[in-house]
């Protein structure tokens, strides 16, 4: 996935970003915005050990907070600063004030090494190809403007970046001004990539496989012991018609479609079709794609890597914060 | 919350029946439907060391797998019949020929012990009183009427129980009749039992406490590092209106509401009013009610438990299948 580097990474979660420094990974981007009440010991730990721990500010204050903790010995801060183009999720907005003033503090801060900048365009997952190419187009010129807006103000800008499967998955040619991009999702895809032109099904990397426990055909259902505690609720409140396969596909079986899940119970109902119960008789094994693989992904406790049939590897995946 | 017993409980995981068993609890339900391509070796063993591990059967061919699959030396199966009242995820129907049937093949195998009927009325989550007594009415005069039926046919019903939140947290005088029943959410409670009628805020016995870490007060958000990686889904999908508090409630700031969350994010707004961020400045620690306590605690690496600002104790949950 990194082309066998261990540098240039993003992660989402302290927690992640100890497991990655644990297996030898530098040059590891904190993407979410810093404050001072979240610099703890292990945030400090992480910025002393590694060569390249990055945090990410979005805020004067933030900004600011991290000016006011300095490392020790002559280790400095790296930061990034966090740039809204037009999602509004978090991030400073690309053309205010407050952009030129947190950069500024970074690069005049002593124990601070300012890196340049960050920007997640979640707002590509869309299924319109035009309208995602017009989101890209814009995400660049924005950061492709302020970094010359702080480059007229004396501010060099080395590194700027965006992630987002979407994006980095359909690129446009004016990403190839940015020096890095970060897509997450691509590492399993899923239904919801499929839905939005990130990939097709045979990409998703990733299944459950599950068991029909109980036929209820008074109520046209079959049930299976997969609910939202294995593969999450993510998808199940969008409406039927703009998810043709339901919110989880069914591997194989696009006659099916699950129409709801409780806890540990998954329950299918025929896709247009009543159900022909004589061709899943219980006990049957069926295979489902995530709606959403990163929540289905962080409800595991395993995941058991496989060619065809067989097992070549169990992983046990990072979690917490 | 067993008074003190380490008998008599349900479980929805094999993963749970063995961590239950492990510490030193007897007399467990596995409360979903078996089928004989689920008795897998963990299962037989969980039958074989424990004095009562109970499985749970609702269909004719369920039946006959569990009795062609007999334990080893004199161990016989203990076997419930799972009963669909009105629910309509699981169970046999109550008045269906495959109850009678179904009961009669378990109470005539040497290898099993018909221990008797289990009902999940799952169809209790609703907030009118007067409907949810109907419903726990019903659901008991369908239990006794089956367990007459079976009774009048020679076959004993030793226990009959059912078990779900709302109605074992408001239960109805004929619920004396069973001889068990097994709440499961009302160990922690959450906004969604508040929402049904189970329980006031004061009963929720869990928080999650996050940071305000970013004010993007251009889209009339403050923003947390908290979301539904760690807090679940569950409930976001459900209309404004039927959540006065949003779904998953601000502890002590009725004037907040989640707007949206994405993984390890969430977007706060003000309810009806806009917000005031001076009182909320970037650090600030916030504590969220779950919408749904099972959902976010299977989320959890750990639980603190606390009284007051005092941690009297870690607890690792148990998790998988």
């Amino acid at each position: 996935m990194t082309a066998g580097t261990k540098r240039k990474i993003v992660v989402s979660t302290i927690a992640e970003a100890e497991f990655y420094a644990d297996g030898g990974f530098d040059d590891i981007i904190f993407a979410s915005p810093m404050v001072k009440e979240r610099i703890s010991k292990r945030v400090i730990s992480l910025a002393t050990r590694l060569e390249a721990f990055h945090v990410m500010v979005d805020s004067v204050v933030g900004m600011q907070g991290v000016i006011d903790t300095p490392l020790d010995g002559d280790k400095k801060w790296n930061v990034f600063m966090e740039v809204d183009c037009g999602y509004g999720r978090t991030g400073c907005v690309w053309d205010s004030d407050d952009a030129l003033m947190i950069c500024r503090k970074a690069a005049a801060a002593e124990h601070v090494r300012f890196q340049g900048l960050y920007n997640h365009c979640g707002n590509t997952y869309v299924p319109d190809k035009d309208q995602k190419s017009q989101i890209q187009l814009t995400t660049v010129d924005r950061l492709v403007e302020l970094k010359k807006r702080l480059e007229a103000d004396g501010i060099p800008v080395p590194r700027f970046g965006c992630g987002s499967t979407p994006s980095c998955s359909r690129p446009i040619n004016n990403m190839g001004v940015l020096t890095e991009f970060h897509p997450g999702n691509y590492i399993f895809y899923d239904y919801m990539q499929v839905l939005v032109g990130s990939c097709s099904m045979d990409d998703i990397a990733m299944k459950i496989v599950t068991t029909v426990i109980s036929h209820k055909p008074e109520v046209g259902t079959l049930v299976v012991d997969c609910g939202w505690n294995c593969i999450s609720q993510d998808g199940c409140e969008r409406p039927k018609d703009t998810l043709p396969l339901g919110y989880t596909p069914i591997v194989d079986h696009p006659e099916l479609r699950m129409r709801a899940m409780t806890q540990e119970i998954g329950k299918i109902e025929g896709n247009g079709e009543a159900i022909d119960y004589s061709k899943f008789p219980l006990g049957t094994r069926l295979y489902l794609y995530p709606h959403h693989s990163c929540a289905t992904a962080g409800l595991q406790p395993k995941y058991y890597v496989h060619s065809g049939d067989k097992i070549l590897d169990i992983w046990i995946p990072n979690r917490g914060w």
